[in-house]
């Protein structure tokens, strides 16, 4: 029979981030701390995914059918941010620089991997064009290779859309060095310089 | 209701080293990974407790009533070595510095804390003692004043039944700098000194 504890080991070395080293402190901790604990823990786990799902519209993570931003009235329909994943929404409303809606897509084009434009959610955000009132998609997609070539080709699918639509800015971040930026970003930072 | 995300996040943020921001890390990795991943993570954590007890004579982790080492006839039970906690038991297993028994204490001598002589676990190690022909105890608590503590005790209880005892040995670790060591280590480790 398996040991529970090299096995939960086995698991939490599974984790981003976490080594064999960790995942065994980790584990011992939670032999040494309050049972209810782990049980609270291993019983949260065990009911994220069937408790969590993507909401409808926007593809957020929900326990809903829709999500909280998607049903909040508070939030301005006319704007929508199409961002990669999840945790971007997060990021967002962490810094409350956007008041608009989401969408989600959960992947970026990524021809290398065999990821087309098949593989985007084009029929679910046409869903959500249909059902609110948006007159203009900030693409928010990172500035990486990927996320470029999304917006790219998202920005193509819109316009044939006629929606506007725009991309975040790239340049270089607050408190940035320019001693310590790279060149494709500080030629952005350049490219994308404004007037005074 | 509560949120599950939310409720994972704050109850992985409570491991030790980890913050909020790597338990947000840590619960979308798991939304993003396969649902049999975080199922398979949180039954181990749900049974942790309930599989896993401390062995009736050593202390240690083990499933049964009592741990592999201590009915593993290959130990040479005439060494017995007291250890701290369980990880400690790991540590010098992962090390193969040892061949005899362990006993684990789980707790040290911490006057501060309230913790007294009453708090260690002296019946059980006398029930050991007496089903096992312990010739001498290795003293392995932590180099620390509870560590220590608890030694000088142990070891007067010890001398008190006739065992011979002794204490792992004070000093530079592999490889360190004087340089680099603190009074009390050098101090020791000049101490410690051996013929050669």
């Amino acid at each position: 029979m398996s040991d529970p504890i090299t096995d939960l080991i086995g698991l939490l070395a599974r984790l981003p981030g976490v080594g064999e080293r960790t995942a065994a402190r980790l584990a011992y901790h939670m032999l040494g701390a309050d049972p209810a604990y782990a049980t609270a823990l291993g019983q949260s786990l065990s009911e994220l995914h069937t408790r969590v799902r993507h909401c409808e519209l926007c593809g957020n993570y929900t326990t809903e059918a829709r999500c909280k931003l998607c049903v909040d009235p508070r939030r301005d329909p006319s704007l929508l941010c199409v961002v990669a994943r999840p945790t971007d929404v997060a990021a967002l409303e962490r810094g409350h620089a956007f008041h608009g809606r989401y969408f989600v897509l959960h992947r970026l084009l990524s021809p290398l991997d065999g990821v087309g434009p098949e593989s985007l959610p084009i029929e679910r955000l046409d869903t959500l064009l249909q059902q609110q009132p948006v007159e203009e998609v900030i693409l928010a997609t990172p500035l990486s290779v990927e996320g470029e070539a999304t917006a790219l080709f998202l920005g193509e699918e819109l316009r044939a859309r006629n929606i506007r639509c725009s991309r975040i800015a790239s340049g270089l971040p607050h408190g940035g060095e320019l001693e310590y930026s790279d060149q494709i970003t500080l030629s952005r930072a350049f490219e994308g310089r404004r007037a005074l």
